[in-house]
């Protein structure tokens, strides 16, 4: 949300103060013009102007007795300026990491005693904001505090570079600088990343990570620790199944300093949290994406009901909203980003009207989160299912390598719905339109899915590519049926560019097949840079010695062999293809709905999820909830929830 | 600029309209949350509260005297709605080809009838915003009436698709919606990209193209001809050096209609403007990146001043701002996109203050455009060069292969300053210390420039390299100086991912070497993504047999051979090299600034251009004049600019 939209993020960081999070910080926040991440749109505090924005969510939070926290930021090298066109700062003249921007120069004492300044400024301005935690930030190779500690970053020869007492000295004097200005009123903590996770190439937390905790132990009054970069910091279940991960690089932390530290690791479990704060590891249990999927996490802690949260499944896919510059987004929760623009709170929903009963059709993530909320608004609903077993695409993707944990999303929802007494779940019925309208349920929410097509129509071929008769051609949907591919080399043609050919490469070849991969990108699964992914995908395929060709097409299939055609130059080659599994585009599956459409004895007939637009889980399951809670209301109502949104003054 | 910044967006559309172009256009702009860019920023016009945002345009325009025209646009799958999340339309099922998001589904009638009531909607708030000119878009790849003319979007077996009179159908729809709506009081102008570019594979001028300026011939006010997709309209000097490159496509358009005829082509030589018109092959000039570079280019032909004509070098710098989310900016014209904040104008500058004279010391494009800027302003300028010839590193690059049109950059300044009676320009002229302070002049601009590293350091390796003593190691300045590589293969390593390393080895290949391109990046000049090029560099690398290696460091070079390193998995390789080219990162040069700073005969030393951090040649021209606007500022006045911006009203 960030400075752009201030009301949206008050009313999402109110949220999860009423949802019993005792801390709701902010994201970074920036605290000078040369501190500009535009496009990005986080926190901004630059001058008194931005105080009033940032006052909505302190409001928010203070209304649910909750702290608010701020995480001040000067993004040196990491912020690219290219609103502000400032000078960039760091340790030492180095690289932007972040888009193409001027280089950044080494900071002289007047830019440190400006940063401080700035820092001292933003502090200030935190207070008059109602904030009761200021953070002085040294995390994510993302601020300058963190980059004088990195010998990477700073080889100055003066007193803030070379020993680690110097590389330290700039985040002591922000620290002093924050408690002095604090005068106890407000606390300080420190966020701090205690290991690169690149072992003797980076800090690593038995080494200098445990010398800088040393150093500044009783300097903050809250110690905030993590891992470094942010792909090791908010890792994905993909390739960190694991609850509370971060918690060995965390443990020696309190035993040095007696001050509370806090800690995250995307921890789900209310077991484990509960016992790593028994055991002193930590005092207070941190969390970002948990508090996304549910932001009534604690609150349901508390009151013992334990099994209704809705777990993260580490999926990033909030993260991606944040890489593409749009509002958050959650897989698990779609109420999150909405709960200022369309009042959607995540437990609480209208009851129902003068309808009674609806139909869904499919079980996918659309169908059981539109099933779900209809039976919280009180509807009688029926839910039939086509095949043996519940889940749809969630129950298919899962069983694929490294995505055991999206089967929440299935879960959760099943857990609810079979608690209910307003709910009839049906699996093995496939229904038709004689088989829905005997149903004699007048509301019939469609949730048929896509199938993945099998002539190779994606983005790049918009009218297909030849096939021969006899070429052993797979879709994923065919593997996630169980049907394996034939003998000799498996082509995966990805030309869909989203995660899951990289997922079917790696299923694949830990099944023993012979793997290459062909895509029209220039590297396997481009969506995963969104999720912070990317490296891991391709490292993952790479070690399984999966062959990779990028920035090739797919243009004809023959037996025993393909042809590419290189996407720059045209240029065909020729490549040996036992068969080949085509992930390309899907296909809506409509035909009930089109059998159904305008029936007069049907009230609505509504296509929702991957039937109405095929996208990720996430879209299918905010479609399913967009659709439980428009049922009932006005055309217009629902059509005018789209024009709400924050503009820019005109004036001031 | 666009909706987010509706006062920065009036203030450099009225720029253009004091400049003297007869219709000021503004970008595209989004009909209806359907047609959601976010996260860029381009025109916006879903309901009234967009109307007082573009009435700021309107009324800075008309006070010049000019038209001004709104590009509505419904973009159709090319919007991927990740704000609104709102369902995304087509003519036929088809995936998003900007960014990740859900599926676009193909409209039935109810969604038609809808597209031409927005539309209509639109086009009566353009009214009400005091638009001249209203148009209907379909160019670029980037609309659904353009979606629908192309059988690759299109397959419908309706009275939309087919035919093209049927493909043609929506648009003529909208056109007599739009002219029925406008009841002749303001014109209606049709965007139409005649030709794709493709060959038969796509719309062709002569074939289709033709077909549909027949079938809709004297229906708009205004043709407005050009070719899709943008990278072909919008194409670079780098690929296309012509001037009026787009003609070929246009000429038959005036000779089927009786209206009006507009085009663009980078249009920069004033005869050439003329001549087009005089034999009718056009109507009216049209011109984005010119009108960028030189807002004031029809006065300066009005005024018979053709000579003082700032002309685009198009090396679309203004379209990467474009693509980064980020507000415009030129090389040529660094006050574009600062009327508004910085309150800049590209024709006038503040007189002096009390100082009378000032030295620049360095020519390239940083000290050119701060001599220029001073001298402007009343100063007596001395401009020392080291070297023999004038212009520093644009002479140099402009002598690489595509590159010679940068070379505008120096020759608008250089014949700007060899005019002036206040201008001492010396070549052949290194100062030192000593030197400068024997000239005896007390402000001092240093426009030292900076150097491509030797020693690998850069993105990847920030420690450098390994190179053994008998290696031979080159840099981009080196080929600049005319050193040549030895014998055997020349591997040229990208860790730059800017432009220059593929000039590079465009430029090593046309002189016949071997040439190995070896980059960390995915692809070859990654930036050039930004400037739409980036399809064009790989496949002019692929074309001269350039092998090109992607995702891999250079670790180690030796003797004959070079150690590579995979970006994923730190697998380790050997390449054969001769020489070995290094694109890494580059060095300020500030030795003279380091002696001359705070010397108590002096009042100012500034470093300016690459020697204050080293960017793109426009980061150098910006830093260059903005120098010379603030010298003489209050240190306060020059810092408080960076906090004029646009903030999210908290209210309405």
């Amino acid at each position: 949300m960030g400075y752009q939209r201030p009301r949206a993020e008050a009313a999402m960081r109110g949220m999860k103060a009423e949802g019993g999070w005792a801390v709701v910080c902010n994201q970074e926040t920036e605290i000078h013009p040369t501190s500009d991440l535009s496009p990005f749109a986080e926190g901004r505090l630059w001058d008194d102007r931005d105080i009033p924005g940032l006052r909505l969510m302190t409001d928010a939070i203070h209304e649910h007795g909750s702290l608010a926290g701020i995480e001040l930021a000067h993004n040196g090298s990491h912020a690219p300026n290219l609103l502000t066109r400032a000078p960039a700062l760091a340790p030492s003249d180095s690289i932007i990491d972040a888009g193409f921007a001027p280089q950044a120069r080494a900071m002289d004492k007047e830019d440190i005693r400006n940063l401080r300044r700035w820092h001292r400024d933003a502090a200030r301005r935190s207070i008059e904001a109602g904030f009761d935690i200021i953070y002085v930030y040294a995390g994510h190779h993302m601020t300058i505090p963190h980059h004088f500690l990195l010998p990477q970053h700073n080889d100055r020869m003066d007193e803030y570079g070379g020993s680690l007492e110097n590389r330290v000295r700039l985040t002591r004097e922000l620290l002093e600088d924050t408690l002095e200005l604090a005068e106890g009123k407000c606390g300080v903590a420190f966020r701090f990343a205690i290991d690169e996770v690149q072992g003797a190439d980076g800090m690593q937390a038995e080494e200098e990570g445990r010398g800088v905790v040393e150093l500044l132990a009783e300097l903050p009054d809250l110690w905030d620790v993590n891992v470094a970069d942010w792909p090791n910091d908010s890792q994905t279940t993909r390739f960190q199944p694991e609850d509370g991960y971060q918690t060995k690089y965390l443990e020696m932390v309190k035993q040095i300093t007696s001050k509370p530290v806090v800690g995250v690791g995307r921890f789900t479990s209310p077991d484990m949290m509960a016992s790593l704060v028994r055991k002193g590891v930590l005092d207070m249990i941190g969390a970002a994406r948990p508090s996304i999927s549910d932001p009534f996490l604690p609150k349901k802690i508390e009151d013992g009901r334990v099994d209704e949260i809705r777990e993260c499944i580490g999926c990033n896919i909030c993260v991606s909203a944040d890489s593409q510059g749009v509002p958050i987004r959650c897989t698990q929760n779609p109420t999150m980003g909405e709960e200022w623009r369309r009042g959607w709170h995540p437990e609480k929903i209208a009851a129902k009207g003068t309808e009674e009963a609806a139909l869904v059709v499919g079980s996918g993530p659309a169908g059981l989160e539109c099933a779900m909320q209809l039976a919280r608004r009180g509807y009688h609903v029926t839910l039939a299912e086509a095949g043996k077993e519940l889940g749809g695409r969630v129950r298919r993707e899962a069983g694929l390598t490294g995505l055991a944990a999206w089967s929440r999303v299935m879960d959760y929802r099943l857990g609810d719905l079979q608690q209910r007494g307003n709910v009839d779940i049906f699996t093995d019925s496939p229904l038709g339109r004689d088989e829905v309208l005997e149903l004699g349920v007048p509301n019939v929410f469609l949730a048929t899915g896509a199938r993945w097509r099998r002539d190779g129509q994606g983005r790049t071929a918009r009218f297909g590519i030849e096939i021969a008769d006899d070429a052993m051609v797979l879709t994923p949907d065919d593997v996630m049926d169980g049907i394996r591919p034939g003998n000799g080399p498996l082509v995966i043609y990805d030309d869909d560019h989203g995660y899951l050919g990289g997922v079917l490469a790696t299923h694949l070849a830990d099944l023993g097949h012979d793997v290459t991969f062909v895509t029209s990108a220039n590297m396997v699964s481009p969506f995963t840079e969104l999720t912070l992914e990317q490296g891991r995908v391709q490292k993952s395929l790479l070690e399984r010695d999966v062959q990779i060709i990028t920035a090739q097409a797919v243009d004809r299939i023959e037996t025993e062999v393909c042809q590419l055609s290189c996407m720059y130059t045209g240029r065909a080659s020729r490549l040996d293809c036992g068969s080949a599994l085509l992930v390309t585009r899907r296909d809506r599956v409509t035909r009930l709905f089109d059998d159904l459409r305008g029936h007069a004895d049907l009230n609505k007939v509504e296509l929702i999820g991957d039937a109405a637009a095929p996208g990720l889980i996430a879209d299918a399951v905010y479609s399913g909830h967009r659709a439980a809670r428009n049922f009932e209301r006005l055309p217009e109502e629902v059509e005018q929830d789209y024009y709400r949104r924050e503009i820019t003054a005109l004036e001031g």
